[in-house]
């Protein structure tokens, strides 16, 4: 495979990540409005519809096997690769939270409503912001806006014990919200977890773009 | 880097891979120790002991990428490189498990025991073997292994549900029982994300072995 042709094959690469990326997003996106909007119709939509995504993880998983074994990349390019492998796993496990969000929340609506869910969509989105975030430091090759989402975990973690101790006041007030409020505080556990994809995604972004690795503050550690 | 080099390379690499599985089942097996026997000080160890795994995680990636980078392998040796970059990962999520179990049962142990723990530790034995089973299948590139290790699955998923509705019925009739329930649920979708794990590595496996993508039922799909 010659040079232009490999170039062209890891462009290919990043845009399917892209893609994927978008995909598992929205599908986030959908289980929470199916959620807030106690919508079963869009609940069923979320269950159902996980095998797009399982294809492009599949499709991804190859085209980054055949990169390595065709091309044989050296360095950055190898790096490049290496580290979809990971964002590929991220991403396909960010689509496993939008069912597992989908199972609580149908679980959820079965309940009257606990409470007006104001935090927990503010959470979502700020997964979703941290997943597109991490997403587009990958293609651009961007470890400061790798780094604003590392940043950005803080807020999801303040918001996940905001909702937890909400919560907990309801079911210790009424046991008439304790089956729904723990749906309410898995769903946020879901969304934390999203989060930390994406920071996972972010660290190999750094690692990738200045073959120094941030996790574990392994330059603490050497 | 001649081949009886790179086979010894790739042998040091599964040697640590198993290192590695042996240390983060051990700090699961410290983290349900210190739930069951409410040891405060076992649980702060479990806390704190966390930089051992995260070193090997280091160690090994950059094993994998040294491997590809040097040696650019072809077709079953490459299988068990990307598998093992991703069983890494995978590992890595085990010890933080460990961690998370450990701070569950520090909140769990400040409150009065909810009940005795017999499920719970059958839960945390059923995802170690889990997770032994699938590293000794990817050492030994034993598919019938692997598959073993992805039937044990629904074991877990039981056990899980189980749990789940007998902390439910104490929640119910007993307030104070709820916030060290939780604890106790938390700890349950822990040890079910170890399986989770276990079932990645299993899956890696078989498709190291065979060439043969059992994820998502991909046979299926195409």
């Amino acid at each position: 495979m010659e040079r232009s042709h490999f170039q062209e094959e890891l462009e290919r690469l990043k845009e399917r990540l892209l893609t994927m990326g978008g995909l598992a997003e929205e599908r986030v996106r959908m289980a929470m409005q199916a959620l807030v909007e106690r919508d079963q119709a869009l609940i069923e939509q979320v269950l159902s519809g996980d095998s797009p995504l399982n294809s492009l993880h599949i499709e991804i998983d190859d085209l980054c096997f055949k990169l390595l074994a065709l091309h044989q990349p050296m360095a950055a390019d190898l790096r490049a690769i290496t580290a979809a492998i990971k964002i590929n796993t991220d991403l396909e496990r960010v689509g496993d939270m939008a069912v597992n969000i989908g199972e609580a929340a149908r679980r959820y609506i079965s309940h009257p409503p606990v409470k007006k869910l104001v935090d927990m969509p503010r959470m979502a989105t700020t997964a979703q912001d941290m997943l597109r975030g991490a997403l587009d430091a990958y293609v651009r090759g961007d470890m400061e806006l790798a780094q604003q989402v590392l940043d950005q975990d803080d807020i999801l973690d303040d918001l996940k014990t905001q909702i937890f101790r909400e919560l907990l006041t309801y079911m210790l007030q009424n046991p008439a919200t304790i089956e729904p409020a723990l749906d309410l505080i898995l769903i946020s556990r879901h969304l934390e977890r999203i989060g930390d994809h994406a920071t996972n995604i972010a660290e190999d972004v750094i690692f990738m773009v200045s073959g120094r690795d941030v996790r574990h503050h392994a330059a603490d550690m050497q």
